[in-house]
């Protein structure tokens, strides 16, 4: 079987090879090129097994599936007042977290990875290679791992101690190289075109986001919320974002089940950013989309490590325009408050996902909306440091 | 409405309380006292949700739940060769990992603290306690968190420091005792008498086991394994074993399954221990159970921290006769090349967790048997430290 066809969504034009639209990049926009969308059609919601493989017909690749049982994650209510009782069952609205941290290697990313390394395997690919300032790295390895392939990750010196630990205990080839993200996508580039290693990450400029293979992973992100739901609206998901990966995959993800009559609108999605590093909430800014599709920001420092990109990829400015969402910045101040005020009920979150759930406080919304912020990593990685940073 | 009666199941005495049967200690047995069985009859294995909370009246506790969405956690097959391929998908035989790191501590301790936190509101608690070497500790402190009770954790100055700052970031009051196990667990003990804080872990001596409402909650192990291998016989279940309220708890599980006739027959059960600290692997050696249930060995350092008692309880023995199992010791050098064998696989262990994969592939097995591993813990929390010890 061939891989499934890319196409630019932006354009339109036909598109190969994991570095976006290239007309669309002279265009001054990074825009991925994903595959069709899949057709569920028939299939029932209530029976999904859940993870990126639990629905093998919604994915580009024909398996066989490489999988560690990610997905399935647990979605939780949170106390919305300091009360000290439990809250009720899950009935009416509320903020709910999606907690990520429960994927195998601790993050989303695996859902990713999981999809990118069967599509590895179906290219014949020997090698894979990502670049990656943690979550994705040690994703990518504990998949190659578990596939048998060999796999190559570029860092920079800045990603934790915690994570080069996790990718290096999963036999991977850690390549840490001097400067930023730019050096280390370099670096990674250069492996690709030299060795034709399989690229498991972003890695051109502008970023067109991540292996469009990969991203549809992302996908099942809401088809598990859907199913968890079961026939009650969800009326806004808040995704931590930075190349807008996730975003985009579960923007598809319910654009698949709407087009297949499995649930009737698709919710409002709001990308959280933190405010030292934040092209989507600039851009909304804009009057037009052209303007919109262009911005660039400074991006500095933040303790949400994972987070923190210059431009908007054009996918997630399509997802926020598509359901009627917005952008959302918080400085890191409120990101760490937030962070203690989960774990003082017991969740232990990265800052980047605790990200989205203080921007999900500071929506206005009716008190029967539901509230869905993805809490993209587990805070076990840091455990015992000082800085409490993550790595993405 | 009153918690459940406990009652003896060696000599059929009821008890109160949380230190066991008062007459089979004097007679030097420590055996935990359990609620009734659950009567599962007329549920729907198939539509079973997963979790301690799944099916609410299997517990004997009337709620509200207290959850961070514990349970469902994957089970994932293993390669048996060094073939570097994916493995085929779920059918035929084979070595599976049940990997209980993906709970939302990232342990199985979750099912049980979930359970006790629920029985300590139900019975007007405003404060629990729990005496850990770690994982129970920081589960005990995420679900008090949850449930907005204080929590105390008594620990020693040998649990590793990720594991001593996860309870801190619960905010639990964290109690560093001198000396070992038992110096621990007789300042809880005082604790207990003194304060009537609820006790959500083993604190007495011969030790009795956990909290038997609390350890209701790892039935939903057997529950959710029986519901994923759906009408396919699994034919061995091993768990790393300490104080055996895992091991117990699985096989009451699978029993209820069974008396419903959800399920044909109970897996054999077998408990992995340390070498350097194996009460039943002793205890099996005996030629009667007189002499079994009186076992008393040494117990030395390991790099299964979360393991190593000196006597077996008597309801992991009771699992293992009823069940025809049996108890197996691996050196650490067996437990550390499997830890690594794991995450050369993409799966990322405790010490603890890698004793029972390290046992399962000891025993022989026909080719189309199934063979379930119960891995415990992550190793997440461990990254970064040269001694990859573990907590319990």
């Amino acid at each position: 079987m061939p891989p499934a066809p890319l196409r630019c969504p932006r354009c339109g034009r036909a598109a190969d090879g994991f570095t976006g639209c290239a007309s669309c990049a002279r265009d001054g926009v990074g825009v991925n090129t994903p595959p069709p969308l899949a057709d569920l059609s028939g299939l029932d919601l209530a029976a999904y097994p859940g993870g990126p493989w639990g629905w093998p017909t919604a994915l580009p690749v024909p398996g066989p599936p490489v999988t560690l049982g990610e997905g399935n994650t647990p979605v939780v209510r949170l106390r919305t007042t300091a009360a000290t009782v439990a809250p009720p069952p899950a009935q009416g609205g509320g903020l709910w977290l999606k907690y990520e941290g429960a994927n195998p290697t601790g993050s989303h990313k695996d859902r990713a990875m999981s999809v990118g390394v069967a599509a590895a395997l179906a290219a014949g690919a020997d090698t894979v290679v990502a670049a990656s300032s943690g979550n994705a790295g040690a994703a990518a390895a504990a998949y190659a791992a578990r596939a048998g392939l060999r796999c190559v990750v570029f860092t920079t010196d800045a990603v934790p101690p915690q994570l080069q630990a996790q990718i290096d205990a999963f036999g991977a080839e850690r390549r840490v190289r001097g400067g930023g993200t730019a050096e280390r996508n370099a670096a990674m580039a250069e492996a690709v075109a030299l060795h034709g290693w399989y690229p498991l990450t972003s890695f051109s400029t502008p970023s067109p986001g991540g292996n469009p293979y990969a991203n549809e992973g992302y996908k099942s992100v809401a088809h598990e919320l859907a199913r968890d739901f079961a026939g009650r609206r969800i009326d806004t998901v808040v995704v931590p974002t930075s190349r807008a990966d996730l975003l985009a995959g579960i923007a598809r993800g319910f654009r698949e089940l709407r087009e297949a009559g499995l649930i009737a609108e698709v919710p409002r999605l709001v990308a959280a950013e933190p405010a030292a590093a934040a092209p989507f909430t600039a851009a909304l800014r804009a009057s037009d989309r052209a303007e919109q599709e262009r911005t660039r920001v400074d991006s500095g420092p933040t303790v949400a490590f994972s987070l923190g990109e210059q431009r908007p990829c054009w996918q997630g400015l399509d997802a926020l325009w598509r359901t009627g969402g917005t952008a959302v910045a918080v400085d890191d101040e409120v990101t760490m408050a937030e962070c203690r005020w989960l774990a003082a009920e017991g969740l232990l979150l990265e800052p980047s996902s605790a990200v989205a759930v203080a921007v999900a406080r500071t929506l206005a919304t009716g008190p029967d909306a539901v509230v869905v912020a993805i809490g993209t990593a587990t805070g076990m990685k840091a455990l015992g440091t000082a800085s409490g940073r993550d790595g993405g």
